[in-house]
This record gives C-alpha cells, sequence and structure tokens, in this order.
C-alpha cells in the first residue's frame, strides 16, 4: 500500500502527521479503548485510572461513581427517561459540525457524537417496544411549525452547536409516529427489524451506489444472488430471469408496464407512443393506483387501462378480463399487459392468477404479477397457494418492505426473460459503464434502471434473510396470517362490528365497520349502500356536523381522529366503491400479539362508544 | 393513556408481563444503566460490583480489568483491528435473530448486538478518515462468488448466529469501497458526512414513510420547509412555488419532463401521447442520459430528444438549440422543453441559462435546469453566478448527495408553478388521502409523487442544514473548487499531461489524459482525434493487447486498474465523442485536501510509468 504522500503544497498541513493512534502509554491504551466504544462509562473510568493510584481513593471513585448513576438513573426517571445516560463530560455546546471528522483532531468529537446519537436510538429502540408508551405524540403542523419548547424547524445560515443537534434529533423521534411498536397497525410497512436496522445503519456508513461493481461489488453481488433466490421462489426454471431492486412498489410496477411495452412494440423506445397502435392495459378496479399512475406517466393515459370487475372478495373476474380484452381487440385497439394482484391494498384480495394467465397466454398478453403487499406468501408453505400461477408471469412485483418486515425502502422488480430490462432500458452512458474495465463488467447492472445513482436496498434484507433463514420469514407470515384469523374470528360476531365481507381474509387485511351503540338500532339495516335519515340518535353527529343525517361513514374518521389524538394505536381506513369509511387493519408487525389485537378492538369500542 | 388491555386470548402470555424496568435494586439500577448505554465496560463494572465487596479485591480487579483491556488492544492490533474491541463476555454464536427485540427478554441480546454493530461501524468510519488505510480491496466477482475466508453471500434456509451476521457486517464493509476516503474521487458523490450519517441512522431507525403527514408529520414538514429554502435560494419570489424529494437526479428530470408534457398538454394524463401532436424535447449532447432515458420511458420516443451542440467547454451553443427549434417547428412538431444542464457530468459544463430562457420563452416552452451536479453552487456567493437565470427555469433537478455532500439518496426536483405537480400525479387514493382527517391534508404530500411509499430522504439533509448552516454549505463547495484549481494548475503544463479542453474548470471536473513516457515521442500529436499505429515503442501494449496499434484510450483503463488493485485512490475514466478514454477527476469529498490531490497525480505518474 503507498504510504501518504508529502505534501508538495506547503499551504496546507499534512492531516495525517498528527496520528491519534497508536496509543503512547497503557493508561492512553486503555483509553483509547474506552473513548472508542464504551464512552460514558469508559471516561468515568479513565479518569479513575488516570488520576488515582491509591487503593482506597479507588475504591470510594467506584463507590461513588455507582451511587452517582444510580441518582442519575433515578432522577431522570421522573422526566421520562430521555436523558438517563447524558453524559456531562463532553459539552456539546462548544462542539460543531466543522469539528467532526475530517477536521483535524476530530477523532474523538466523531465518536463521541455518534455514540450520543446511537443511545438516543437504542433508547427509541427500547420504547417503540414498550407498550406502556405511546405510538405517537400527536400534533397539528401549525403547532410544529410554530415550534416546540426549542424544537424548531427553521434553518438559519450560521451553524447549530453539536448538543443542538443531538437535541433536534431526540425532538423528531419525540413527535414522529413508532412505526414499530406493536399497536401500530396503520400501514402496510410496519414492524421495526433489528437485523434489517443493523443492516440500514451499515448501509448508511459504506454509503455507495448500485451502479456499478466498481464502487459497490459486495452488494451488486447480494443483489443478484438474493434476486435469484426470489426467482427460484416465484418457480422459474432455476432461478433464471432477470430483475432490480427499485425505490418502491410504485416503481416496479412502472418498470412492468415498461417493460411489456419495450417486449411488444421496442420501437417505442426510439420513436415514442407514436409508433404503436392503441396501447390498452387491464387491471383489478382494486387494485393499487401505481399502475394507474404508470399507464398516465408513460403515455398512454389512464384511460386506456381498462379496470375489471371483482368478486365479492375483491377478486378480479376472469371473465371479465376476456370480455373486455374481446371488446378492446374489436375496437381494433392492442391489449398487450394484465397486473394481477397478488394482495389488494385494501382487502388483501389475491386474483386468480391461473385463470388470468389461461387468457394472457391466447391473447398474447404480458403478464404482471403485482405481489407488492402479498409477494412475502411466497415464502410459506401454508400460503404460498394463494399466488398459484405466479410462475407464469412475465414479471412480478414483490416488495420485502412490506409483508417481510425490512425497513423501507426494499422492493424488487423480477422478470423471467433475460434481457429485456437491460434492453428496454439501456443507454450506455460512456462515463459510467466502460467496457474496457479490469473485471466482468456484465456486472454492472445500472444501465438496467430508470435510475442513474441507486440507493444500496440490498444489504438489509441480505442479512435479514442470512440471519432468519427462510424458515425465518415464513413464521412471520404464518405468524401474522394467523393473528389476522383471530382478530377475524373474535370480531365477526361481536355486537357492534360488522365485516365489509363475509369469508376468512386472505391476506391479513380484515376490513370491518364500527357502529356506534347510539346508531345500532338505526343503522342496523346499514351494510353501506344508502344513506339514512335519523333522529334523536344521531344527535351527537348532527351536532358535530351540523345536519340530521346520519354519515355512519364519518364514525371511522371520528375514532381515528381520537386514537391519533389519545396516542395509544393507530389503524387506517377508507371508503371504497360504494362502501363507505371502514377500518383497514393489517399485521406485518413482526411484535404484534393477540393481546394488541384486543386491544385494538377494545380501544375501538371505547372511543366510539359515546358517539 | 391506556394501559395494556388484558390478554383475553388465552392462549399467549402478555408480553409485558415480563417487565425488564424499572431495575429493583442498586446493582440492578447500575447494571441496567451499564448494559444499556456502556454494554462492554459495563458489564465488566457490574460483575465487579456485584460479586466484590472486599475493597482489595474491588482494585485487584480494576488493575486487572486494565491490563485485560490493554491486553486485548494489543492482540488485536496484530490482526488488523478489526477485532480489538471483541466482547467475550457476550456470546453470539449462541444467539440468532429470533432472540432479538420483540422477543420476550430480548432488550439485552438486542442492545448488544447493535452496540456491536456500532462498533464495526465507527471502526469503518476511523479507518475511512486514515490515509494508511485503502480505498478498497479488490475482488473480482468470481472471487467473492466463491466464498472469502468464511465470507458466503448465499442465502441459506436456517438461520445463521448473530455471530456470523456480526463476522459478515464485517466482511461486507472489508471487501466493499470507501467511498468517504479521502482519496476516492471516482463518483460525483462522495465523502461521509458525519452529521449526515447520524440522521440516517435516525432515519432508519425511525423507519417511515413520506406520503401522509398522519405517519411522518415532523418529516413532511421538514421537507416543506426545506424546499421553500431551496426555492428561495434559486431565487423564486417568496420561495413560492412546488416540489419533492425522488429517489435520485434521473427520477427528478423523469418528473420535469412529465410536468412540462401535463402544462402544455394535460388531456395526456388520461389520454395518452395519441392526443398530442409529435413532441420535442431538446437537451445538449453533453447532459445526463436520464434525460434520454426520460424521453424513452414517457412514451416520446428518444429521436424525439434533439441533442443540441456544444462549444470547446462543454457548454450548449444557443444559436444551435433556436435554429433546431425553428426546423422542428417547421416539420410540423411541437418543441416543448429544454434542458440546461448545469455542471455536466463529466466536464463539469454550465450551460449558459439566461439565453437558453429568452429562447424558450420565445417559442414557449419549459425550462428545466439540470443542477443535480452543479445545482449545490446556488449555496456559494462565489459561483452561484454560473446558474445565473435559474430563478426563470420553470423546474430544477438539485441533489444534495452531489455536491453538498448529502448522504445517498437525496435529490429534489423543485417547481415554479405551484399545483402541477399534484395535477400532473395525483390519483386521489382514498386508502391513503382521506379528505375527512382531523388535520390539515393539504399536508398529506404522497399524492403529487410517481411513488406511493417513499423514503425519508430529507432528515439527514435537514440536520446537516442546521449543523452546518448555509455558510457551512458555502464553505465546502468553494473549498472544493478551490482545490478543483490547484489540480488543474499543477497538472496543466506538468509533462506527460493533456488537459481535455483549455480554461479553468466551471465545476470541479478537471478532465486530463496521462501519457506514459513511452508514448510521449509517439503520441505527442495526439490530441485524441485519431489513432496512430506505432512501433517499438508500443511493445508493452502490444503484447497485453495482440495488436500492434498504439491506441492511447488503454492508458486510462490500465492505470485504473493497476489502481484499483493497488487500491490507493479511485478516480473515473471514459471516452466523450470523439475523445479517447482520458480521466476525470470531480472533487466533492470533505475530506479532500491537497496532498490527496498530490497523491493522485503522482500516483497516476507511479502507474502509469512503464506502461
Amino acid at each position: 500500500m503507498a504510504a501518504s504522500a508529502p505534501s508538495s503544497s506547503g499551504g496546507e498541513p499534512d492531516p495525517n502527521s498528527t496520528n491519534l493512534r497508536p496509543p503512547g502509554s497503557s493508561y492512553d491504551a486503555w483509553c483509547g479503548v474506552a473513548h472508542g466504544c464504551t464512552r460514558k462509562l469508559g471516561m468515568k473510568i479513565c479518569g479513575f485510572l488516570q488520576k488515582n493510584n491509591n487503593l482506597e481513593e479507588r475504591s470510594r471513585i467506584v463507590s461513588s461513581l455507582k451511587e452517582r448513576t444510580a441518582k442519575t438513573l433515578l432522577s431522570c426517571d421522573n422526566i421520562g427517561g430521555d436523558v438517563r445516560f447524558r453524559r456531562t463530560e463532553t459539552d456539546f455546546s462548544n462542539l460543531f459540525a466543522r469539528d467532526l471528522l475530517p477536521a483535524k483532531n476530530g477523532e474523538e468529537p466523531t465518536m463521541q457524537f455518534l455514540l450520543e446519537v446511537v443511545e438516543i436510538l437504542t433508547n427509541y429502540i427500547r420504547k417503540t417496544f414498550d407498550r406502556s408508551t405511546k405510538v405517537l405524540d400527536f400534533h397539528h403542523p401549525h403547532q410544529l411549525l410554530e415550534g416546540m419548547e426549542g424544537f424548531n424547524l427553521e434553518l438559519s445560515d450560521q451553524p447549530e452547536s453539536l448538543e443542538q443537534i443531538l437535541v433536534d434529533c431526540r425532538d423528531s423521534l419525540k413527535y414522529g409516529v413508532r412505526t414499530g411498536h406493536p399497536r401500530f397497525f396503520n400501514q402496510l410497512s410496519t414492524g421495526l427489524d433489528i437485523v434489517g436496522l443493523a443492516g440500514e445503519w451499515l448501509t448508511s456508513t459504506a454509503n455507495t451506489n448500485m451502479f456499478t461493481y466498481e464502487i459497490a461489488p459486495v452488494f451488486v453481488l447480494m443483489e443478484q444472488l438474493t434476486l435469484k433466490k426470489m426467482r427460484e421462489i416465484i418457480g422459474w426454471p432455476d432461478g433464471e430471469g432477470d430483475g432490480i431492486f427499485s425505490p418502491g412498489g410504485a416503481i416496479s410496477n412502472m418498470y412492468s408496464v415498461m417493460i411489456a411495452r419495450y417486449k411488444f412494440f421496442p420501437e417505442v423506445k426510439t420513436k415514442g407512443m407514436a409508433a404503436a397502435p392503441r396501447l390498452i392495459l387491464f387491471t383489478s378496479e382494486l387494485s393499487h393506483y401505481s399502475i394507474k399512475k404508470a399507464s398516465a406517466a408513460l403515455g398512454f393515459g389512464t384511460e386506456n387501462l381498462i379496470l375489471l370487475n371483482t368478486d365479492e372478495r375483491g377478486r378480479v373476474i376472469p371473465a371479465d378480463l376476456e370480455a373486455k380484452v374481446i371488446e378492446a381487440k374489436q375496437k381494433g385497439y392492442v391489449p398487450i399487459y394484465v397486473n394481477a394482484t397478488a394482495g389488494t391494498t385494501v382487502y388483501g384480495a389475491f386474483d386468480p392468477i391461473n385463470e388470468i394467465a389461461d387468457i394472457c397466454e391466447k391473447y398474447g398478453m404480458w403478464l404482471h404479477v403485482d405481489g407488492a403487499w402479498g409477494g412475502g406468501l411466497l415464502m410459506s408453505r401454508k400460503h404460498r397457494h394463494k399466488l398459484n400461477g405466479v410462475e407464469r408471469a412475465n414479471s412480478v412485483t414483490w416488495n420485502p418492505h412490506k409483508m417481510m418486515g425490512v425497513p423501507l425502502q426494499c422492493s424488487a422488480i423480477l422478470v423471467r426473460e433475460r434481457g429485456i430490462l437491460q434492453g428496454c432500458n439501456s443507454m450506455c452512458a460512456g462515463y459510467l459503464f466502460q467496457p474496457d474495465k479490469q473485471y466482468d463488467v456484465t456486472y454492472d447492472t445500472g444501465d438496467k434502471a430508470i435510475q442513474c445513482g441507486r440507493h444500496v436496498d440490498i444489504f438489509k434484507f441480505w442479512l435479514m434473510w442470512k440471519a432468519k433463514g427462510t424458515v425465518g420469514f415464513e413464521q412471520h407470515i404464518d405468524k401474522c396470517l394467523d393473528l389476522s384469523a383471530y382478530l377475524y374470528n373474535k370480531i365477526k360476531h361481536r355486537e357492534g362490528f360488522e365485516m365489509v365481507f363475509n369469508g376468512e381474509p386472505q391476506h391479513t387485511n380484515v376490513c370491518f365497520w364500527y357502529i356506534p351503540p347510539s346508531l345500532r338500532g338505526i343503522c342496523s339495516a346499514f351494510s353501506a349502500k344508502q344513506s339514512i335519515t335519523v333522529g334523536a340518535n344521531a344527535c351527537f353527529l348532527m351536532r358535530l356536523h351540523d345536519t340530521v343525517q346520519c354519515f355512519p361513514q364519518q364514525v371511522a374518521p371520528k375514532i381515528k381522529a381520537m386514537m391519533m389524538e389519545s396516542g395509544t394505536t393507530m389503524v387506517g381506513y377508507q371508503p371504497q366503491g360504494d362502501k363507505v369509511n371502514f377500518f383497514r387493519m393489517v399485521i406485518s408487525n413482526a411484535a404484534a400479539t393477540r393481546s394488541d389485537i384486543d386491544f385494538l378492538i377494545e380501544e375501538i369500542e371505547r372511543l366510539g362508544h359515546d358517539l
């Protein structure tokens, strides 16, 4: 390895001339360890070792240390615990970003600052899993914008001290939402996987970019191996095919539409949509809105995305697809793409892939399976049958950051045919993808992407897979589905609850209305198809909304608002089609247990009782 | 706050029934502190306090502790330092992911595991800034795939122990590339900002999603305030307008094309490109390839993206733009969009925005400024004049993750006209963007995006801005530009170096050829326009490549290959147009100094001397 070159400029000291390592004495050595890795206690012990040679003095100090620490612990219990590990030895109020590495002598403040941050984070992690803490401490936008006790969001010209930065870190977490809390059920992505988190911390520290093997050798290989494994699980022979991690399911779905178009009309890449006839895409009326966004963005137009009717459980009716394909062809349009959803966003429905695949084969259309939410079920021997036929798909979206608990962002687009992703997106930028590198440049995968720079999303997922094994993901998924069955069985006949559809859910989505006691008589006929004018029993609603009509859709928003104000739990709601606002429970959080499901139901009853 | 509900299921113990806190005795309290926050030393001290009441015994143990730690330090110095803080008290070989939170009693192993990871990371950070370490330890793909001393990339069905996971973390860093190393100059994104890193660690821990205020209240507000600040800096009155953070410059540029199209032909959203005439886009022949990718993806076709000629410094020639606009119009096409690059990828050239803006206004075209690389110069009073006219742009791409040193990914698309981003992309998904929430739902910004889930890219940037102030970014940028001027002046007349173009660089890009001594006579006429057949002096190349032709473009790849094998530094090279492979130095790394520039030049000379 080459040594540091002498500075020939003369204008600047060599930053390495002050070498902090190796330590020069055993005291220094000892303090190097203590400072570097266990700063807080280390500092105390260093002081102890450096200043004291007398045995009795030593023991006095250890006793005092023990006493002071116990006292600190007690005093901080009083104020919420956030500062109980506060280190008085480092005065961050006189330290600034400019004092950190690469500043000269910046190593010590850097380590102290990072360890202080880690203390804030580990404290947060502990609380996240602690059911006696809130899921959130809700404030309205104007409250946060006005500034909360020293938490000021405004940016200024001059630097803040690192002490203020640490306060900002604490406050940003304090006023945020604990998405890993066992009672956070608000989104498809929940939970806080510790190994995944460690993976993200490492990814941030490596701070590299996926476009070439040159600067991300390990991560590029991990991506290839993991994508192959996913393709094997899908059922493509020998895991052959292609794929890439993208910044989310919407982008993955967009890729699928792009490559389908490229497959049938490659000339669109150079000549634009004008080179193709009127192309038609199909998707469920209940599919994710990203398909619609893709049809708008890519120049198809949302009118050329035909929505398919669904059955009572939210699954595409294959006959409707075939009828609409025939209709489009009769008009002279060209159907090219069908999206089958494996796990719809609201109902968790799985479209019948095999029957859809038959129609795609018959009419020569690209079959995409949007398994952003349901793809994880492929890891479960018990539940993967819900995606039967997925191996017949031409492309699959699968978001490990949803059902598999991987931290955001982690979404894959998988493609059965090798080369088409490259063909569709390649622009051969010379400054990145030089053919004359010394290594096998087929590992430079960046030209397959619509992105240039691409965040490393693979490492956390790879690390979790290593740590859990395939069986670990399977157990997680089976457990979440068991929990949703528990919830379904608990409320299907419970007074005041009404299911949005009958039958056990296919995924962890459980959709239901809660009817407050005051509305039960009036709304007993209510299966959400009409609005009903009511009398005295709706007075509360009337007073609230200055109307004499009973709109049960106001129940869920009202309960949700109270839920957020009290911060005890979070669950989503929405209308869908002709169905007014209902709750949608989803379970993907590894921390959730039956007691949390019980809690949620009782909390809805508590909050909604007097509506 | 509601208490934990009693478990009514009976099948599962309440996970909170075993409460680890608060500690029951002062020894426990002490160890709680020690374990939680300073694990390694804490464990030692706990053992000490719990087992010993005798003063002499206490002091003996402290001495022994000191001795053992010093010994550990020494022993680990022998094997490279990676394991010198290895904690023998925790046997990670018997711990698995399933033992971590949310497992019962999972808090202690979780904290130990995370602190062990932090130790690996802080160790890596120290080395990153240490010039006596390599930038990379290069291995070919097949070598890493075959497995390196216990580092096996394959995924398996069964879980690995946490000990193996920690080894995997170390190895992933070991075989990666230190993009924060002071001598890493390979990409536009370099450096490792400590405050930014802390921000990323916090972001990962919060693990939330930008689509609604509901689950990202603080981050959503930070994004709004930061975007406003950026618009103010661009020069739009009162910082009015809109914007969003996207997963990178390519996606930001794609947004710009989408909204330009929506501005002039909103019906394309519903009816597709068939509803519009033939639309023409313009960009520099030297602009980033993402404009071309966008024209392909969005259905324009790459042939409808007209490339503009550039002057000797790589800047668009405005007269060429106007001529091509007129030509397109004469053909009956409709020019709608011009991209002016502020800081091209290879040359770092700034297109003349004001002159381009004049033409855009004259012909009614959308002006986008791709400042992915050069946008950061807006922070510098000294250099922002290079973007004069940017305030006349309709949209601007600006990647803080490049010149401003923010960790990847952090890219903004800024739009002058409010509402158009929403109009272009909104699909009003009911399950996310309910109008009947209790807070001001204009803060739910997700429907503006082409993504659904969106990673939190704002926090690290906001935190860095707080910590540095606007002046801190300015100093960073001025320093990097000073360094590039230093490099330019150092090599412009140095023997063996030839500049790709004359004159001081506009950005930090310095482009040059290195001509080895053996080729200097032969290639002295070489300004890269022709290939030259040579004799004996090219023997080395001949033997390597089995040819008697002298291709100077092989010099840069060969030096780069040796550079990577030796791991001392990294710089990019590429051909461009008729110019054969040349080196492109870029400086965005806050850790780089003049001595590192000197090192790079001497290293190129050392490696290339005998070619």
